[in-house]
C-alpha cells in the first residue's frame, strides 16, 4: 500500500490552482483527502479531480491539522497570512508567491538545479518566478560545466503570467479592435493587444521593474552565487500561454554552442530543439504550451565576445513556471517523507 | 518659384510605397510629375497624391529619363533589375531594399546620423534596415559622446516588416482563433497570432539569422567602425505596426542613464519617454505607430556592468524604418541639388 498524503490547494480556482490539480492527477501524486481551498468570493464552486467533483472551500475556515502538504497560489498577501498558520498546524506550505522567496530559511526550489534545498525547509518551500525557472533549468548545466559571471535576458512573456483577468483582457481586447470597437485597459497600463509592454510590476529607483529584480536576486539565490551579473529586461507580449527568453551569457570558461547543446541535451526536464530551416525553433503556442519540459533552440557563439552563448528559452509558464514545479517540489517531499 | 523634382516612387501599392506618397504629400517635397510604378499585376489601381487619383504604372515599361529621384521599395529582386537601369536614365535611386546596402560605393544613409554620406552616392543611396535605423537614431549620439564597444539587441518586430501579406495573415490567423476555428501559415513558418517567432530571414551556418547579421553589418557601416560588437536576437511578435527593441550597450567611457537621457532629449528625431510610474514608457502601439520619432524609454544603467547602459527603442517601422527614411534622404539630396 502506498502512503497517501492530504492535500490543500489554495488558490483553487486560480488558473495556476487549476494546473495544479490537473498535475497531481497526471502524475500520479498520493494524495489522501484533497481540500481545493479559495476566497469566500470563490468558494462553493466546482472544481474536478480524478472525475470526481469537489466543492471548494473557504480558506479562512479551514483547519490545516487536516493536510500534511498545502500548495498556495493565491499571491503575497494570502500567503503572508494563511501560510505561517498551516505551518504552526504542521503542515508543510509550498507557495507560489514572492511572500517568502527572499527569507534566507527558506528554501527556493527548481527541482533540476537544487533538489537537495527541499529538505532544508522550516516548514515553507518556495517556488521561484515564472520566468527564473525557465532560465535556470535551461542554464545550470552550463554554470555547473563553466561558470557563467553575466546574464543578460529580454523576455516575452505570456499574459497569463498575470492570472486569469489579464487572460480575459488580452481575448477581450483582440475582439474588440477586430471589429473596430474602442477598447479600454483593466490591468494592464496600455493596450495589451497587437502590442508589447516594457513593464512588469512596479519599478523601482534604479529603473528596473519588480519582475526584472526577482530574476536577479532569485538566480544568485537558487544558484548560491552572490558574484552573478543578471540584468533582465521583462516584457508582457500578447500571447496567452508560454514564456520566451531570448538569453545572452558570458561563461567563465570558453564552451562551444555544439558542446552547449549536446550537454543540454543530457539534461534534465529540456528538449533541445534547434535545426536551421524549416522553424527548426521552438516557440510558445507550438511547442510549450501544455507541455512540461523546458525547450531550448538558437543556441549559437555569441559574436562580440569570446566566452558568449546566445539561447532562446521557451516554457509554458503556468505549468512548469509555477505549477508543475510546485508539483515536482512536492514529489521531492515525499519521496522522504514530509 | 521653388524648384519641382519628378518623381518615381516603385512599389507603389506596398505598405511602405503608400506610406511614401503619404509622407511625401506631409512633408510637401517638391514634387513635380509623379509615377507611381508598381509589377504588371498591381498596375491599373488608383494611389492617391494630394488630393488627386494616380494610376499605378507598369515598372518594366517605365522611361527613368522622365525623372530625377526614383524611391524604390519593391525588394531585392526588383532593385538588381531596374535600378541600374534608372541611374544609367540619369535618375538617383533611393533603395529600400538589402540589395545595394553592402556595396561599397554605394551609401548606406540615416539622415540623423551620417547625413553627409547622401552625396557620395554614384546613382544608388541605400536606406537601411527598419531594426537597424531605429537603433542607430537612438545610440548614435551617446557612440559620439562616449563610444561604443558592444551592442547586445532583442527585437520585438511588427509583422507589417514582412509586407502586406503578412499583416494579413496575423489579422485571419487572430480572427480564426478567436472563432475557435483552424488555421493554416502561408507566409509565417509557425502559428503567428498570440505567438512569438524567433526567426526573421534565412539562418546563417553562424546561426544568426539574415535580419540579425543585417543590424550587425549595417550598424559597422554606418557607423565606420569595423570594431562595434552587435549580438542581436532578432524576434515577430503578433503587433501590425512599431518595431520594439530592448537595447543593451558598453560604452568605451562611464556615462549615468541621466547624462544619456539628457544627451537624447537633445537629439534630433528622438523623443524621450521615461517615467518610473503610469506606463511612463513608449509602445508600438500607443506612442510609435503613425508617428516620425523614435522613441527612447526605460534608460538605465546596467547593474552588471561599470560601462553598461540598457534602453528601449520603439519606433513605427514602416515610417521612420522605411519610408520616412527614404524620403528624409531625398530631402538631403534636393537640398544641395540632386
Amino acid at each position: 500500500m502506498t502512503q497517501t498524503y492530504n492535500v490543500a490547494v489554495v488558490g483553487a480556482t486560480g488558473l495556476v490552482g487549476e494546473a495544479i490539480l490537473e498535475l497531481l492527477e497526471e502524475r500520479d501524486f498520493p494524495v489522501g483527502d484533497l481540500f481545493p481551498l479559495a476566497s469566500a468570493e470563490s468558494a462553493g464552486k466546482p472544481v474536478y479531480f480524478k472525475g470526481r467533483s469537489f466543492k471548494v472551500g473557504v480558506l479562512a475556515d479551514f483547519d490545516f491539522a487536516q493536510v500534511q502538504i498545502a500548495l498556495f497560489s493565491a499571491g503575497s498577501d494570502v500567503a503572508a497570512e494563511y501560510a505561517p498558520r498551516a505551518v504552526e498546524a504542521g503542515c508543510v506550505v509550498i507557495d507560489n508567491s514572492a511572500c517568502f522567496r527572499n527569507e534566507p530559511e527558506v528554501p527556493l526550489v527548481v527541482p533540476e538545479v537544487n533538489p537537495e534545498r527541499v529538505h532544508e525547509h522550516c516548514g515553507i518551500i518556495a517556488n521561484p518566478n515564472c520566468s527564473t525557472i525557465q532560465m535556470l533549468v535551461a542554464l545550470a548545466p552550463i554554470y555547473r560545466s563553466v561558470g557563467i559571471r553575466r546574464i543578460n535576458v529580454s523576455t516575452y512573456q505570456a499574459v497569463s503570467g498575470a492570472g486569469r483577468k489579464a487572460v480575459e483582457e488580452l481575448a477581450r481586447q483582440t475582439a474588440l479592435l477586430l471589429n473596430a470597437r474602442d477598447i479600454d485597459n483593466q490591468l494592464f497600463a496600455k493596450q495589451m493587444a497587437f502590442n508589447v509592454l516594457p513593464q512588469i510590476d512596479s519599478m523601482d529607483d534604479s529603473g528596473y521593474s519588480g519582475e526584472e529584480l526577482k530574476m536577479v536576486w532569485e538566480t544568485r539565490k537558487i544558484l548560491e552565487d552572490d558574484e552573478i551579473g543578471v540584468t533582465p529586461t521583462c516584457v508582457r507580449v500578447p500571447v496567452f500561454f508560454g514564456h520566451s527568453e531570448a538569453v545572452h551569457i558570458e561563461t567563465r570558461d570558453q564552451i562551444s554552442a555544439l558542446e552547449v547543446r549536446e550537454l543540454l541535451e543530457q539534461s534534465p526536464g529540456i528538449e533541445v530543439i534547434d535545426e536551421p530551416e524549416g522553424g527548426g525553433w521552438a516557440t510558445a503556442v507550438t511547442e510549450a504550451a501544455g507541455k512540461d519540459a523546458v525547450f531550448v533552440s538558437r543556441i549559437r557563439e555569441d559574436i562580440t565576445c569570446d566566452n558568449g552563448i546566445n539561447l532562446w528559452i521557451v516554457s509554458d509558464n503556468v505549468r512548469k513556471g509555477a505549477a508543475l514545479n510546485a508539483v515536482q517540489i512536492a514529489e521531492l517531499l515525499v519521496r522522504n517523507g514530509v
